[in-house]
């Protein structure tokens, strides 16, 4: 997969991998990391009865997190090295019920900016999309105090 | 605590307890609805190492996921018997790491319409603000095929 | 252009001209209806120095009133006739300063339902995107009392 | 009116006053600034033919635009002297048609970040609330290139 986006370092995707590897609640949900390309990161998620609504479907904030981390990520993969990221805000919108055996969720950097990217992403549930979100994630120079 | 809405079904209460029993994320989670009044409903969650992103906060779809189900059941509070609700977007924006004891999601009715109902929620780290959500929630008709 | 949606009235493209031509903040800013498709809109709008902000350039609420026109004949495009089209929601990331000749606003449906349709749409400056909307539009039966 | 917010500027309320009065669209709608205090703007708009949608009520758009500015001045008069502040990206939930002789726009301050603050908003129809606003203001330091 190519894409328009110029990483400014090298090792993005080790640096994705470590982090990925330390959202424990990603653990917990078995949710695995995908396609790591410079601004496009895609999340996998299968279908598991303990993480439901009331109507069987896949809750939605499940699929937020899932959503979010992979809009973190794809943003992430800008970023120069010795930052670190955060979620600003994030729009969904739940477009059919996140039905099926597996939610992918595959995220794509917007506009990618010095303190703020914005990313879109896309959740599809057994192929079929079941929700979007717009989303600002600022990056964090880990050497100076929080400016957020 | 009194609020300025007057639900349509008294038995409402019972409703939205019945509905997030059924929730089985929020047992996984060990999410617990507290209040549930018309219009107002507030959800705690404690913190637990297993629901963190990588740098030890709660993950913002965690408090997201607490979030929208507290805006879903202020919804429902106020919507007639014979209904359910569904999420159909919405807004989050972090305002501090969720890092503490509890988490408590509390939210309310801003707009109560036939179709549409509109709820803001804040998420509070151990009573302070961590996270608000403005979000919009849908009444179906159960008795009638789905008009989403 | 070719699009993936099918029009429930083949007569949209003239609802459409007549609602906009009666939307009179749109003579005001003088903008201009260019596209019309299933599902897809482009609005035009000349810049001007009376709809700036403190820089010099367009107001991101006068951006944000020609996506929000698009992106609701997007969804109006694909509606039966006899029926009215209104905002639910929208939310817009400004991505760039709107410094230019001309803003065009395109708009496209992500997902039409019976109710309500979701539209995304971008707008550029000359070209360069400087601005993305994520909307939900509700669809209103004129034939009987407002249901939103 | 008091606030529980200090401003770092003592000068703030000539800072916004002046910016204000830069935008020049505020002139083309008749839009004025009413209130100026730490954390809370309101703007006040006079319905006119000019600036309705299909419907005759005011266009969700321009309801927007005196949203979005009195939540950039509600963020902007805590900022510090030397900076301005540009609008990252706000959703609008539209909950009644804008109808009537006056609309007020009132935000406030919900955080106030060193680089971003975040807004909420109501927007009143002759009192009655019409639309609200979930906006993230971004402070830039006019002394340094913009780091947006």
């Amino acid at each position: 997969m190519k894409t328009r986006f110029e990483p400014q370092d090298a090792d993005f995707g080790n640096r994705i991998q470590k982090s990925f590897s330390n959202q424990r609640v990603m653990t917990l949900l078995g949710a695995e990391l995908k396609t790591v390309e410079p601004g496009i990161v895609e999340i996998e998620l299968a279908s598991r009865d303990d993480l439901t609504q009331q109507d069987g479907f896949m809750h939605a904030g499940i699929v937020t997190t899932v959503l979010d981390s992979a809009c973190g990520y794809a943003a992430y993969s800008l970023m120069p090295a010795g930052t670190s990221v955060l979620s600003v805000e994030f729009k969904v919108n739940l477009l059919a019920p996140a039905r099926g055996n597996l939610i992918t969720a595959r995220a794509e950097v917007k506009r990618s900016g010095r303190t703020l990217t914005i990313c879109t992403a896309d959740a599809f549930a057994d192929g079929n999309i079941c929700a979007t979100m717009l989303a600002t994630m600022i990056c964090l120079d880990r050497t100076k105090p929080n400016k957020n």
